[in-house]
């Protein structure tokens, strides 16, 4: 194998792929992506037990062949190397347990170790008739903003996984942990399907890091029967969907609300921020609301000390009293753009609902105490 | 006592204070900054035992007395209070042992507890006749650029200090370690006193972080029997001096070299950089570099692989084949601001001595293998 690839674009394949390569070190390939040039172009990948990724890279094949090399060595030498044309090969000769891979750039040599290109598992077949078209910026965005609410290991694993539905020209997103819930819808213009998947938010929390910010750069999903595909720019990220049943929303009901409040975010969100001082974590205390008339009264009292408190608001309904863990309602204000939330409860021992109308439901439950 | 102050201005005074809080948990006053307007001003300050720091801050003293605050949690408070003006208080009649502290803003009231001020020590009578005027940034250039040279905990305390030596005009700075020196000097115009201190390397590091770098900006050093002082802006720092006999610099002797090596330093940093990607720490490695003609080879081989790499130089003298450590190499590059360097070789066992006239001096023990 012969290729000569540019630094730059080189590098941020690298950095693309790695993404999905695999920490266990019990499988052979562990930490190493695949330099693939067998089929006439080059190409980039790696993949763990939940997503692989292949990124197509321009360059010059000189010589077919393929090689596994560690990821984060190989990032870190093409990062230091100058910019230009980086030449990468090994001799097919050589024992294929033990691969001397050379990188080289004008006065620069570096020998590394490669493994056999064959212990790579490959793509499944891809499937394209279930389309959904969407912009980067908006997969990403309503990801970024419910993510959050996903537990990292759970028994169940459905509760390590968004669920992602697609119905009469809407995505919504939904996740949960034990105490909240993180719901967002957008529109969509352009899906050929109805769908109902739930994907491993690890796995989507590396697409994120991916994906552009960009409106007009559009991605394409693909739905399979076991997978998800993510197909943009020249890369192909499939991700094994998780199965299960996914708690079933449509029982949150707000609608008998007894109390609802229109607070400005930004004074809540900075009042609640500072209750962290004196409610830290390991103290386990909750921040006590105090709604009467046109006041929301804010405090905390623990071993550190004590915080008060008093935001203006606009109340419908009673008064009430309720307590909460402020993590959640911060984590669900920062997911939150607009001047202005509007939270409905419907008793101090009910879940509070943070919503606006076709947009988000942020649900979280009071601490009881 | 009852102050109110300017919030910023309270933040930078406790951050800048901050730096001399002791952690250590068996004094009372561990992780506390006192808060004083006993004097008729209002002073905050620390200590621990090789520093203090005073910072006087504009406010309104409404009632008088002194209270020392956990350093963190004040620091988060004021910085996550709006702007505007902060009011502090407590009670003077309230148990000793048990002192409420309330900091107040607008709809915001913290209740913090409070230790007796009477706990803290208090700076030193300082004694101005010996002094050096010196522009912030000078001060904290000359530092900078040799503290990476310190040992953080020695057998012989000295190791751990800098040392600043004052004569005829120039001020000098030593600091060493096992296998490396670096020295430094600058032309001062202020000085009313020949000196020769060693201080706290750990401490002078808390000094750069707090002094500017503006060059307008200048800070007065006295020098005391056991102490070394700098005050600057509104504040007072006290170091303790570390007492012992520092290495003698004057013994390591460049003029005997058998080769003078003048190599562009960019190209022998990034080459240098690109060599601790194969020559871990943990490996132990060292670089080889064979001078010849106007070529430096630089060469590791390793577990991991090898790296080969060819740098133009321009040389004077014998050809010299000599092994190094590589981070010491390049922490002494990073200090070093020129286009090209010049380093000069006595033999492959002896010192390299990265020098320019009047101005700086490494000096790196190669590796013997």
């Amino acid at each position: 194998m012969k290729l000569s690839i540019e630094k730059n674009k080189f590098l941020n394949a690298i950095s693309v792929v790695s993404k999905a390569i695999s920490n266990k070190p019990s499988i052979s390939t562990s930490g190493c992506v695949l330099l693939d040039a067998t089929k006439g172009y080059i190409r980039i990948f790696a993949n763990n037990e939940d997503m692989a990724i292949q990124g197509i890279v321009e360059g010059e094949i000189i010589e077919e062949g393929m090689v596994g090399v560690d990821a984060r060595l190989l990032n870190d030498i093409v990062r230091k190397i100058p910019d230009g044309n980086i030449s990468i090969f090994f001799n097919e000769k050589e024992d294929d347990d033990n691969i001397k891979v050379v990188i080289e750039s004008n006065n620069i040599k570096f020998d590394i170790s490669g493994k056999n290109g064959y212990l790579f598992n490959d793509l499944p077949e891809i499937e394209r008739d279930k389309r959904l078209t969407i912009s980067q910026y908006a997969l990403k965005d309503i990801i970024r903003r419910t993510i959050f609410c996903t537990s990292v290991s759970a028994v169940n694993k459905v509760l390590e996984g968004e669920l992602l539905v697609i119905k009469n020209g809407i995505l919504r997103v939904e996740a949960i942990e034990q105490s909240r819930v993180a719901i967002r819808q957008i529109e969509i213009n352009n899906s050929e399907t109805d769908e109902r998947v739930i994907i491993k938010a690890a796995s989507l929390n590396e697409l994120i890091k991916i994906i552009s910010d960009d409106t007009e750069a559009m991605i394409d999903m693909y739905f399979m029967n076991d997978n998800v595909v993510f197909e943009f720019d020249d890369y192909i990220i499939v991700m094994r969907l998780i199965e299960g049943n996914f708690f079933d929303s449509s029982n949150l009901k707000y609608n008998d609300y007894i109390t609802k409040v229109e607070v400005n975010k930004k004074n809540l969100f900075d009042c609640l921020d500072r209750t962290t001082l004196i409610a830290k974590e390991g103290d386990k205390r909750s921040v006590k609301f105090i709604i009467s008339n046109n006041n929301l009264n804010v405090s905390v009292v623990s071993q550190i000390g004590s915080i008060n408190e008093n935001i203006e608001i606009i109340k419908e309904g009673e008064d009430m009293e309720i307590n909460f863990n402020p993590k959640f309602f911060i984590d669900a204000l920062k997911a939150i753009d607009d001047e202005n939330v509007v939270f409905y409860l419907i008793g101090k021992k009910f879940p509070c609902f943070i919503r606006k109308e076709d947009t988000y439901n942020y649900v979280i439950l009071p601490v009881l105490g």
